[in-house]
């Protein structure tokens, strides 16, 4: 990165340029007086005000920002500028305790009455908003004893100068301490949490919580590991529409939208289209995207929206292969987080407590008809043809950790009947398909299956299911110019992250849930 | 990869198996008859059935199957599988010659009456429609003369065995050399093109062409390379929600959404949600997903739906920081496209030959007042705060051209009045603002600009371009327990993808357009 028009500001220019800064903010400040009462005058006095509103050419300054992570021993006794929120801060006679925070780290900093800071300074630092964020001038200092609820825990900065660069309103909505507390913690001495409304309508402050930051890093990963494992297989990541024409999977569940003089449809997966690729000759394709559903289901697992992490390849010989495919995908991305991602895991369970994730090389797969029958043998009663409650998943999830010590498998061979249109039919067993459910303890992750690539079949399994052929003519037409045989499987972002995790709702791992009640922020 | 279920078949029961399947097949030629006259019954004599439903577990094949691209003098003489298009057939004689395709490749192959092969068996071969997908057996013979109009030049296959796999319907809606030839040629000699909109409403035939194979290929090297380069600069990914519940940039040109018993929106793109998690702490974030846009425009550069790349930071002193981090991943991406996609471009430019994409390092900043001054002198009439027409931005791209020898350049500081309300105003001129907009061959592929990060501010600019502060309340609450300085910008990928191959229009680059008058397939 060029930055040739940046110069260091010499100790001149940025006295001068203090100097402008407070006339300026001397003369904004008896306005925010007018306006605001007494008491905003105090704080504003520092601002930056450049930074308000961009500054002007010849007056940037060049600063090296050092992060809070880097404040270590080897730092003893630089001078150097930090920016962070101001995580808390305590006044005690002449002092004032600040916490910074960066992220996941936090820092102890000191503004003292001495050469260096006025009675004044001490007080404007003392009136400091939680959140805010200041640009602090320091000595880094190392401290006797270990600040245990620092991260950083060797040293603490002694405060030279200080610039409000962004002030929090004083009321916060949620308490940042609030909202990392496991549950049930210090409620005798009356401490409390936020409720998840609480914390989904502040979304904003409640991102910022290390539980919170650890998450969505993870996210990132999983997202990343996905697409790089599949890159390495040769598949190709495709663009598909989410505006389409006709609801394919009967109509039920999906969301309208206006469309110029006509309606149209939210896609509610992506599948039509990935297996249009392969008929285009991609023969292995992925995509990540949104996925829309109109169910009113007020779950802990279900979203309006989630993203969708979508695979669909041609096979040569049979649909295991795609199976194979798909499990190896989902092993690489555990290992990748159990390799990769250790400090966001831990920095989770300290907040929601969990045991590691569990999963074996080969991946477990068990056909739909044992797991009926280990169902049964645990005093289930169900038919043959029922498709499994969510209930009976859980338990089965616990009967297969008991007996195979794995917290991830597969259950292949569903039912027809409980599948969708274009499931290819088991050609052994008519009552069956080429389908596969995949499960995260006890929860499915994943759905997927040979497709039926013959346009006379895929008619007749449409028609079966009384879905109106016109609607789906595009579709069924793909498969009328040689398609060949293939499967594949959308997997839900935001249910990998939380089964992973060992967290309960799927609102933790959406940034921004949508669900039948929650359309804001 | 674990297949231990697929086990080599021997000889002995592949025989068993042709014998069985013929069996089988012979049977199903006989209902086929009656169904579908009697030409039926030569084409799918010799199909291999258990790919059309799975095969029985017992019955399953393996074969390795080899890659087109890798049939070179070094397999000659081999006997092995392939499995591909045909391409073309043509009888002659006692022969039938085929060339075979498999996406960018293709191989000449050939059916003699001989030992290997009957009388039957050529007329079979000669009768395989068009685009059917084919399992041959065949060795691998040196040829005397190049096969100028195959990939695969040196080689030719002699079929001794041929399966079709999927057979294609006699009548294609488009044919595939037709699809490639470049605009005028082979016009005296009557050849066709072919329109857009016959390869649109055939998406799945147009995009197996080289052309499409190649432009696809790299729109994934794109997408790959845009986040492969900001992850190693310290970005995180995340995932906006594409329904909203209020239309943010003024209600104009979004499409709406029944959402229960209420309305919402779709995304007009995620910036809102970008700045959020800059205001969440996430302090540099980046997204790739659909953005929607209800313009009832149809010129050759909008989409109603199209792949937003979006980028928002926080930066320390200056909004140029933003403008270098960005144009920096721009110039990655032109680097990584010009060492790695070679092929697909050259490919490309067969059919839609274009000069070679050139910029410069590091990339060239105009202000938007200089880029007044060099159309005025060029003859243009035009206000100093007068947005640039479409035909003036291509005008201005050919001055830049001459003048700097880049297709690719920034614009900065564009008048504030034609910005959006969030756009910080420059605190030096308040005409002007801290945006910029980014153009690839005289065509804006980037929007961007600092943003207002503090509420009352931005509460004032909301009231001047009169949006209702209730709908946008979540939006600016944001800002007021502490936001840093940021800015960022959004990426067409669509128009990316167009401006660097040299094409002409953006439904050419995305696999299935949206448009006023298109929503299928």
């Amino acid at each position: 990165v060029v930055l040739t028009f940046l110069r260091r500001a010499t100790e001149e220019e940025q006295q001068a340029q203090s100097k402008k800064a407070l006339k300026k903010q001397q003369k904004e400040a008896e306005k925010a007086a007018k306006k605001a009462e007494k008491q905003a005058k105090l704080v504003s006095m520092f601002w930056v005000c450049c930074l308000t509103s961009g500054a002007p050419f010849q007056l940037v300054l060049y600063r090296a920002l050092v992060k809070v992570e880097d404040l270590t021993l080897e730092k003893v006794d630089q001078l150097l500028w930090v920016r962070a929120r101001v995580h808390t801060s305590r006044a005690k006679g002449k002092q004032c305790f600040l916490v910074l925070r960066q992220q996941q780290f936090n820092v102890q900093a000191l503004v003292a009455v001495g050469d260096r800071a006025s009675k004044q300074m001490v007080k404007f630092a003392a009136n400091i908003t939680k959140e805010s964020i200041v640009d602090v001038e320091a000595v880094v200092r190392r401290v006797e004893q270990k600040i245990e609820s620092c991260s950083q825990q060797d040293i603490e900065l002694h405060i030279e100068r200080i610039f409000v660069i962004s002030q929090a309103e004083p009321r916060l909505p949620l308490q940042l301490d609030d909202a990392v507390r496991p549950d049930g913690e210090g409620e005798e001495e009356g401490r409390a949490t936020v409720n998840q409304d609480t914390r989904l309508d502040n979304r904003v402050i409640d991102l910022r919580t290390t539980t919170s930051q650890a998450i969505f890093r993870l996210q990132s990963g999983v997202c990343q590991l996905f697409r790089d494992t599949l890159t390495k297989k040769g598949f190709v990541e495709i663009q598909t529409p989410k505006i389409i024409s006709a609801a394919s999977e009967g109509g039920a569940n999906v969301f309208t939208v206006s469309y110029f003089k006509t309606s149209a449809y939210l896609a509610q997966s992506p599948q039509l289209y990935k297996q249009m690729c392969i008929c285009a000759d991609f023969d292995k394709v992925f995509c990540v995207g949104p996925v829309f559903r109109a169910e009113d289901s007020n779950t802990h697992r279900h979203l309006t929206e989630f993203v969708g992490l979508d695979i669909e390849m041609a096979f040569n010989y049979h649909y295991h292969e795609v199976i194979d495919s798909i499990t190896d995908t989902m092993v690489q991305i555990f290992k990748g987080l159990r390799d990769n991602f250790q400090t966001e895991i831990q920095t989770v369970n300290k907040q929601f407590p969990s045991e590691p994730f569990k999963f074996l090389e080969p991946t477990l797969r068990l056909e739909f008809q044992e797991a009926v029958a280990m169902l049964r043998e645990a005093g289930v009663e169900m038919g043959d043809e029922e498709d499994l409650s969510t209930p009976n998943e859980k338990l089965l999830g616990r009967l297969v950790k008991e007996k195979y010590d794995t917290d991830f498998y597969v259950l292949d061979k569903y039912p027809l009947a409980v599948r969708p249109f274009y499931t290819m039919p088991d050609p052994n067993n008519p009552k069956y398909s080429n389908s596969y459910d995949m499960f995260m303890r006890g929860e499915e992750i994943l759905s997927g299956a040979q497709r039926v690539h013959d346009a006379e079949l895929l008619t007749e399994r449409a028609l079966h299911h009384q879905i109106d052929l016109e609607k789906i003519k595009a579709y069924i037409d793909s498969f009328r110019y040689g398609a060949p045989p293939h499967g594949g499987g959308g997997i839900g972002l935001e249910r990998v992250c939380m089964l992973y995790l060992g967290l309960h709702n799927v609102r933790q791992t959406s940034m921004f849930p949508r669900d039948p009640k929650r359309l804001t922020p």
